[in-house]
């Protein structure tokens, strides 16, 4: 009775770990829609907020960090838990620095809205909206260990890389035909290449989420 | 007298872990060298071997990742030991990334060295250094525990993101000058923005360190 308890309390742990990374999983998707909103509809106010919210995820981090350590500690879990707990804590690391990604938006879209708007922006919203998929998919096929849609947030990278390679090119022919643009393109670019670390990131967790089914897949063989 | 036999081997391990990060991190310092000679010196075989030499690098992850584990299934470790381990799980992710990054220079370097030369490379080399002494200090202050030289990578951060928004001075002004260096500008620039993620990632493992000592969190306090 009492050993039925402590699995239950322990699968309970599992379960608070699966489903607050659900949640700053889900933060930070908002976020990188937020960040992108501030630069597309010039709104600073906006811009502010969503770099205010950064504190936000850094404190999900540190909690679910926390609360992995603790399982650790008291429930000895061996095995498939133990590796998924010791992903856990690597994939928090990648959702706080996709957070930090889209403060580092919010901050060039604050300096950019005070500017003449260079263009509107089409590629970069289309390439924020995947990237934001990327990072919503790979965290369901982190809970749900599903290699084969870590599969496909690998391969939707590609995707994503070209469009920053696109959105680079669009910007030289700016700064060729205009040099007064230079200093606003290169801003836009980093923006790009925000998106694309976002993108990175988001491969990231897939990849582990690869090694964490194929590792088990290999364990079962031997 | 059987326990005891236990316990040394458990020292050994962590041992292991030990010497086996930090064996990463001298692969990884020198990388971040090579890297920058294939540029500077325009040696785009070097920048080949740097490319393929990424693979050694992610090997070493796996390997470690691998005997963390089994540490964590077998040993069970508590407390000090518990933290020292999942740290160095994400540690060595940290150090896996800046290789990608230095993978990526010797990319770039291989695109810039069948190009004439843009300017000699002046800053870049002082960036590069700073940012691998960074990347030293900080392993040593994890395997040390000490506190203070974490802080330390964590202030040089900061001259390293100074370099960084130096260079990029430079090239807008090159670009401004003459709209033919834009393409080469905009890969030194690449590399520029390289360099200051190997840094990050530097920090990042410093800040944690500090919270390893301390017990307190600083990752999100600045």
């Amino acid at each position: 009775m009492e050993r039925q308890h402590t699995i239950k309390q322990y699968d309970l742990e599992l379960k608070e770990i699966r489903s607050r990374l659900l949640e700053m999983g889900g933060s930070v998707e908002q976020m990188i829609g937020n960040a992108m909103k501030s630069l597309v509809e010039r709104d600073t106010d906006l811009a502010e907020a969503t770099i205010e919210f950064d504190h936000r995820i850094n404190r999900m981090e540190m909690e679910i960090d926390e609360k992995c350590l603790q399982v650790l500690a008291l429930r000895q879990p061996a095995a498939r838990d133990l590796r998924f707990i010791t992903l856990a804590l690597k994939i928090v690391t990648d959702l706080e620095r996709i957070g930090d990604q889209c403060r580092n938006i919010a901050k060039h879209a604050r300096k950019l809205n005070i500017e003449p708007p260079l263009k509107p922006y089409i590629d970069l919203p289309r390439m924020a909206e995947a990237a934001a998929t990327m990072v919503r998919e790979a965290l369901d096929a982190f809970v749900r260990g599903d290699a084969e849609l870590a599969l496909k947030v690998c391969k939707d990278d590609v995707f994503v890389d070209q469009l920053n390679q696109q959105i680079n090119r669009e910007l030289i022919t700016f700064m060729i035909s205009d040099p007064t643009t230079i200093t606003r393109a290169i801003r836009v670019n980093a923006v790009a290449k925000c998106l694309e670390r976002v993108a990175d990131h988001a491969t990231n967790v897939a990849e582990m989420v690869i090694f964490m089914v194929k590792g088990k897949d290999i364990r079962h063989t031997a």
